[in-house]
């Protein structure tokens, strides 16, 4: 366990001094092994502790006997066995105390810090550093999401298993994140909060800056009981949570797959000015799934300006229809469904929000190429070509705009298409769905901002 | 397109006689061309157009002299352009009536009838032919799903794309699924029922032997007013559907990704007895989500009885919790998590259904080897036949056993673990709340089935 963890933070680069402290061993994964904590030749800022349970309290000793004030406890085998489990937890605690250190765990998985280049799980990352900073009350949301989320383009700033929580628990961390530069967006998978009120006064704080996404499961009644027997903390009814997330403003996702979708949608886009969607698509059934999906995710479908259908109707086939969905049948030129349409459905004045639907193959675009009598031997790369043309035309938009581009497809985030888009940068989102709760969350989030950036304007206006 | 359509149809290795007709070509991909339907040596069963509008209806007109019975009219142009295409398809219907000529479309996708290799769409199938009938009131929802649920292991038997419904209608197409040997369950895309009293004959017809899941679109008012400009039928209110599909047992799904999901349990799983499922993981968080999912699809979490208890005791660590869900935490010999004990946990006379966490990555496997000290050069082909073994050892028991066994991930289905499960037929979701969802459509399509099936064995007795 303790070799793969420091094999995670070398293969990430770490770029400080690692040092192993093995009763053993003279030589782990190339690094000079200690005896003893109390042998180091300087105090590190940062102990990882992955033990037996019963030598735990007795090395922390040593970690504030040598002056270090941090460290992450990773074993496992306290207060979530019971029995004398708590004793050493609280034996644990007092330690900490004593020498004033900060602690994460004990039975965490520990801190993935990707900016920093520090990962100290078991498991090795996966995909680039992101936006997204996470406290989980599982560890397995933090390293069994690196693959996860990494398909999609998302990474985590910094990702905190809580385990325990003996020292700091999960709002220590809302907390951190809260004031970490690289952090866009909060995720937050929650069992059971213990501290309530510190809870919702330090979200408070944050909401206004940064969002806030959480996915609770302690609120059904099989939810309430797995999470006890995982982490021994009492879950409360549902209504009481959506009571406290309601209170400061933290946006609540359903399942795991929504809150990154998101922490998606909200760390990659700019605040919308409202909620009218249009929709793009070159087919009537993804098109009418999506606006369906819009319309039960509460997002308005406006008509679009004279002046829009004026400025399309050069564009488009006839056999187009520009009410919304837009829909475009068939184009000649593909590259203008990647560019001058959105680009005019950007501009219209009805609209805040463009949702495009992102659907071709690179067969199709390989076909059309020879059918067009472009030799064998440079098809591939000429799709490539004209498919990463696509991609920087979207890209380009997107970065150019106050107003908001988001795709949707049915393919794989592997496809030639969407997987471009995707590291451009471009939230292409698996499902219309998904995109329209997503949105949703979006304009939820924007709407709970303003509300209280008014409150404070009017407060200060009262002083 | 013409073209297309045959290269699809050439690709799929469809076996029958194939006759181009063309005004010009001598020879299209093989085959020689004719001048005109008339020319053709014998009278085909099937004649597939695709041409300018016009000239669709004095075309059809020669089918039916020629002797020919079905049709699949792609052209465009039509009542859904209003003007003169509603008088162009007028024109259509009575030609074919005259010559008691069937026909899907117009504007419409054709047909991908997967087991007798005939796919008439423009686009090549991928993946095998699978257990799923659709009948589509969009084009995109046959094509455009041929990857899609091709990366799920998942396949069509026939899948066919309505269009305008001139002459043959959805109703028409889900009887004739109802009725298709190779069809296990039934996926509509609904955007507009025209024959509802026949839609609830048919539907209540097939229901007791097959299950349907439908899609609607047309219920609020974005999705009716985009159902509108996609094909010219007025929706209804989304309470009106709701109503009709469960006076039929018609199961209805919210979003495409449910479409599937819920063809992919009915498809593949056996009538569950109740609704009592255990949950099988090795981490905590994942098992948490699982149960409040469940929770939230209204499935029941029983406890274990005590002998399954017992039996488990001597496999799992001490560590693990056996609770429900029952999280293993770190097993040893990782082949039992496969084998041995949701063996136990499927016996348990409690429990209906197994859910089970798969996660393990290869990276994860093969470090395990490289640390046992397993050559280099053999850690991957022996992590490839662990892998291998795991999932052969699941399929097994999925297969030998009238308990249902499910599986939910956050990997990919790319993944080696998870894509061998999927090979194999396991239905790994790809998140707790997908597989919940799934679970609670098939509970549910079973007690409907119940009580028709209880209700007819009254009704025989009173006779």
């Amino acid at each position: 366990m303790g070799t793969n963890m420091l094999a995670s933070t070398q293969a990430l680069g770490f770029e400080g001094p690692i040092y192993p402290v093995h009763p053993k061993e003279e030589q782990i994964r190339n690094h000079k092994a200690y005896r003893s904590v109390l042998d180091l030749p300087e105090v590190p800022d940062l102990a990882v502790l992955v033990l037996p349970t019963r030598i735990v309290p007795q090395i922390m000793e040593e970690c504030g006997r040598k002056g270090i004030k941090h460290a992450i406890v990773v074993s496992g085998g306290f207060k979530e066995m019971g029995g004398e489990g708590m004793h050493l937890e609280n034996e644990l605690m007092d330690i900490a105390h004593k020498y004033g250190i900060r602690f994460l765990g004990p039975n965490c998985i520990g801190v993935a810090n990707l900016h920093h280049k520090l990962n100290t799980t078991f498991l090795q990352h996966e995909g680039a550093a992101g936006y997204i900073g996470m406290a989980s009350q599982s560890g397995s949301f933090v390293t069994q999401m690196f693959n996860y989320i990494s398909r999609y383009g998302l990474g985590f700033s910094t990702a905190l298993s809580v385990g325990n929580e003996a020292n700091i628990d999960i709002v220590d961390c809302l907390e951190y994140l809260g004031g970490c530069p690289n952090t866009r967006v909060i995720a937050l998978y929650i069992e059971a909060i213990r501290r309530g009120r510190a809870f919702v006064e330090v979200a408070r704080s944050i909401v206004p800056r940064k969002p806030v996404v959480a996915l609770y499961v302690g609120g059904s009644d099989p939810g309430k009981r797995a999470s006890f027997s995982h982490t021994a903390a009492m879950a409360g009814p549902d209504h009481l949570y959506e009571g406290m997330f309601r209170q400061c403003g933290v946006i609540r996702a359903e399942s795991v797959t929504e809150l990154f979708d998101f922490c998606w949608a909200l760390g990659s886009l700019p605040m919308p000015k409202g909620s009218r969607v249009v929709i793009q698509t070159h087919s009537g059934g993804p098109g009418a799934a999506a606006a369906d999906a819009c319309g039960r995710a509460d997002l308005e479908l406006p008509t679009l300006t004279n002046e829009t259908i004026l400025k399309l109707s050069s564009l488009v086939p006839h056999t187009s229809s520009l009410n919304n969905p837009v829909d475009l049948t068939f184009i000649k030129n593909p590259l203008l469904y990647f560019s001058d349409i959105p680009k005019v459905l950007l501009e219209d004045k009805n609209t805040d929000i463009l949702l495009v639907y992102f659907h071709t193959p690179a067969q199709v675009v390989r076909r059309a190429l020879e059918q067009m009598g472009v030799p064998e031997e440079q098809v591939i790369e000429q799709s490539r070509k004209l498919i990463d043309g696509q991609c920087d035309s979207v890209a380009r938009l997107m970065e150019n705009n106050d107003k908001l581009l988001v795709g949707y497809t049915f393919r794989s985030p592997e496809d030639e298409l969407v997987g471009g888009l995707l590291q451009r940068g471009v939230p292409v989102f698996p499902d219309p769905n998904r995109a329209a709760r997503a949105l949703q969350a979006l304009v939820q989030y924007s709407s709970i901002r303003d509300k209280i950036l008014a409150r404070k304007g009017r407060g200060t206006e009262e002083n």
